[in-house]
């Protein structure tokens, strides 16, 4: 029997499934699992703390389909927590694995700090039983290789987080290699008998639509039918939206790409066209009342088919265990593009920069159109919660971009280290420095949040625009409620030192920190070449109204006004 | 009946415990219950993040005996709780307030942001049992009032913190208001029938004692028997030690006050002193392996009297259901102090400032003495977990003054936002902003997990002296494994920039920042006046090697050399 020690399997296994770069911050329980890391060539980050390090992981495993993070027992799990849950909550498998104490420690209940001194090593393994897809504890070295492939099977599978346990003892224990010669795959679904049916009654559909509307949303990454849903959009010509989630996964400068449909917060024709529509096909849905506009976004049955995990739903009949990527495959090959109707959709929306002033001061509203240009093709937008999420719905991206946005899980903080994590596994992606731009969109509230990580970006030498929109506190928050109140403030901060303190070569810092408060001062910083077709950490901060929001959130924002008004 | 609104209930039982200062974060299900803080007459502290909230309400109740913080929904809880559970591990009674969302959203198990679109509302809840004493859920109006009580009774009872879901739609529900008269307290234990004869018992060993050892444990302030402690200390004249966890618990001014006992890592007269004890009178222990020195600080069975929750150990008897507060005030109305041995205890050891020259560099050894003549009475020191922890376990500590060290959950960044609770509940407690000075030494390694709670001490112009370790690194990490290894690496920062960037005056600014490689610079900085008599919030950052350890680390760092030069 080939033998290999635990650690070098777990490591090989990651970098089998293209995990290149590994998240994490050392601990007393995981050392020693960390001396395998670089050998086994994976590029450790070291982040600045564990919550951080989750958010790194979940914005790499949304670029790269898997992502790895290590954390240590007690203290250095629970701070990743509620990383691991947002990735549970927004589809990113993100393998968490924790360095536990040694074997013989927990064996005997020994009082040991990173514990609550009571014997009991499993109480931290049964909070994570909530907030991952499987779970598994590396106990000897008989089992481990299974339980291994198990954990990372499911973490495919269910395109969720999973939680691993690593005994301090156990990294170089020896385990059989033989499983390493064959990949772990997310197993082929068996071909559902009813599939020729829904087939039938798919196409039938599709030939008799008259007003058709392609909705694509973002469990389709978790489905594995992006490529499939390119080729269905180009072969109709069908007008096509997306959700924020879905944003990116659809080529928007193709001519019948619409952008984001907005429900009934977007605007009247389109509207129009989606509730007359005799045809929705709707690809992975995920209906939170943030992604679905108060749900105003979800077709009614009598027009829908929606393509959702391991089912298809028509009309209100839903078929199970059907895999949406073979019924794709098999209705991309029956398709006869003669018989479809050639749709008259409603004009699209586009950001406009006409009637932009230069002395007019940044607002929401000419922010984002001005922004846009910089976008070239490939780039990864991040917007964080907030107004940026909002102001960047509209982006028209350019091809093979992708953007993330606030979808369900919203905690805010998360978009910095997440753009590290996207940033990292872009480059690895292109194999490329050059080619690299990540451009994060974020409020000095969310900011503040995790701000430390910007070193981390600046020591991994990562080509990163951040923009911090500065509007004094929780704009988001005080839309909701609490207008005026104080506790929607946060601390002042010298945002444009951030650089400087965070560790930048003095003449970086001096060369890539921008201000802007008037829309003529923004057109020179995004003129400039720094910005253009720079190179590592940029930050600009441009200013804008504490109460100055768009869309959803002016809508929010009215009502509290009325509500103001009412009471007095 | 009288009502009153829930929200002011609530708050209203938390200024009767002691509670004036609240912790938190704002979040779309807690804003309504916000609006009610600062009319309750509580000063509302927003953190940065939520985790930052949890530490410093934990150092808010270690000084004050209650604490509270409010986070919202999923992303919010989930953040705090490896505070939450920091607390539980050292026993810091704190209310976890979660804004929930608001009821028929959870009755209708709607799909909202902040929740995995399942519908589930009981995860997050489901998580935190593991690491709280008690846990309740405000649903209706009637059951509220009582269910408030019972949480908040928990806390103190257990002196660990509970978990409490207001949803949001519930803030402004009226409720009675009948139970407000009556204070919640403990309950007084009713007195054990046992009582007498293990009174008698402990009596006859106390006058039989020829080499008595006194020994405070941190848990001695969760059983209420600090005062008592005192009176004791006084009363025999013996000898006393305490554990990290104890000190502060003893007045180190007091003759017979011997600061820490060490174990096998003290010195050696010591060691054979407690060896040969035939009496240790242990109060509050807490036997990590951290705390208790690997377990060799616990005294043999045949000489150890133990007061340890509500039972008392005497040789291998547990007498259960004692009340260690009832007992020690038995014990000292019976005392006769004319019975008692006069103790030869081992001579002193103390810190040293002779041999130490102007030019010499900042080390381990020299630094701790060097400041520890800037502590005043009342001050409160807080050591972080690493290298600061374990120097500052020799200071000698002023009248009133208390120590805050690596217990147990040594959670690195902790004592970050921890200073800012403990100093804030200083200024409340003093109710004069000159007499209190709160002093933190951290590393480097662990400020970058919670660095950005500067800007909030900064806001809340409290007096805080900030020494930053800058040791290049996780100096403790590298000293358990990995001494050369990249892991063990942190990103660089201009911590001299820290103060600026985190929004104070620029006049403030430039007064208030200091750094020192020698000790001749640093008993200038030491001697200056911004820092012996300054307010507001001052850095100092001092810089020592890499491998710069003493004491237990120093084993640790060379059993790992001896590793190395075996492997060579």
């Amino acid at each position: 029997m080939t033998e290999i020690k635990l650690a070098d399997y777990l490591f090989t296994r990651l970098r089998q499934l293209g995990v290149d770069s590994m998240f994490g911050v050392p601990g007393d329980y995981n050392l020693r699992l960390l001396d395998f890391v670089t050998p086994a060539g994976l590029h450790w980050v070291g982040n600045c703390n564990e919550l951080n390090a989750a958010y790194a992981a979940d914005g790499y495993g949304r670029i790269k389909g898997l992502a790895a993070l290590i954390t240590t027992y007690g203290v250095g799990e629970l701070s990743a927590l509620n990383g691991i849950a947002g990735a549970y909550a927004e589809n990113t498998p993100v393998v968490h694995i924790v360095g536990t104490p040694p074997r013989p420690l927990q064996a005997n209940r020994t009082f040991m700090h990173h514990t609550f001194s009571d014997g009991d090593y499993r109480r931290f393994a049964n909070m994570s039983i909530h907030i991952t897809a499987a779970q598994t504890r590396l106990t000897d070295a008989a089992t481990a290789p299974e339980r291994i492939d198990y954990i990372l099977q499911q973490t495919l599978i269910h395109s969720r987080p999973v939680y691993l346990e690593l005994p301090d003892d156990m990294p170089d224990v020896k385990v059989s290699a033989a499983n390493l010669e064959t990949r772990i795959r997310i197993p082929e679904p068996p071909s559902s008998t009813q599939e020729p049916q829904v087939l039938a009654q798919i196409l039938e559909r599709i030939y008799s639509a008259q007003r058709p509307f392609i909705f694509v949303d973002g469990e389709s990454t978790a489905l594995g039918i992006v490529e499939q849903l390119d080729a269905l959009i180009k072969a109709t010509g069908w007008p096509t939206w997306t959700t924020v989630y879905g944003k990116g996964l659809v080529n928007e400068q193709l001519p019948n790409a619409h952008g984001l449909y907005a429900g009934a917060f977007g605007d009247k024709p389109t509207q129009t066209y989606f509730e007359e529509a005799d045809l929705v096909l709707t690809f992975g849905p995920h209906n939170s009342d943030t992604n679905s506009y108060f749900y105003t976004t979800i077709a009614k049955p009598s027009v829908a088919i929606t393509f959702s995990g391991t089912t298809v739903k028509i009309n209100n009949d839903t078929f199970y265990d059907m895999s949406a990527r073979n019924l794709l495959s098999n209705l991309l090959q029956s398709l006869d593009s003669t018989r479809l109707v050639k749709a008259s959709a409603p004009p699209k929306t586009e950001l406009s920069v006409a009637n932009i002033q230069d002395d007019d001061p940044i607002a929401q509203a000419n922010f984002y159109p001005l922004v846009n240009p910089l976008f070239r093709d490939g780039d990864i937008i991040l917007t964080e919660t907030g107004t940026a999420a909002h102001g960047g719905r509209n982006f028209k991206l350019p091809t093979g971009s992708r953007l993330f946005g606030a979808v369900t899980w919203l905690s805010i903080g998360f978009m910095l280290p997440a753009t590290l994590g996207t940033a990292l596994a872009q480059r690895e992606v292109n194999n490329d420095t050059s080619k690299s731009q990540t451009i994060l969109f974020i409020g000095d509230g969310s900011l503040q949040m995790t701000a430390q990580e910007i070193s981390v970006m600046i020591r991994e030498k990562l080509n990163i625009v951040i923009f911090i929109i500065n509007n004094d506190g929780y704009t988001i928050e005080r839309v909701i409620h609490g207008r005026k109140e104080k506790y929607n403030d946060v601390p002042f901060w010298r945002h444009a030192q951030a650089l400087s303190y965070f560790g930048a070569d003095e003449e970086h810092v001096a060369k890539n920190t921008f201000t802007a408060r008037t829309c003529g001062e923004l057109k020179e910083v995004l003129g400039h070449e720094n910005i253009t077709n720079g190179s590592g950490v940029r930050l600009v901060e441009v200013f804008m109204g504490r109460e100055d929001v768009q869309g959803a959130l002016l809508y929010l924002l009215n009502k509290q006004l009325a509500q103001e008004a009412e009471q007095k």
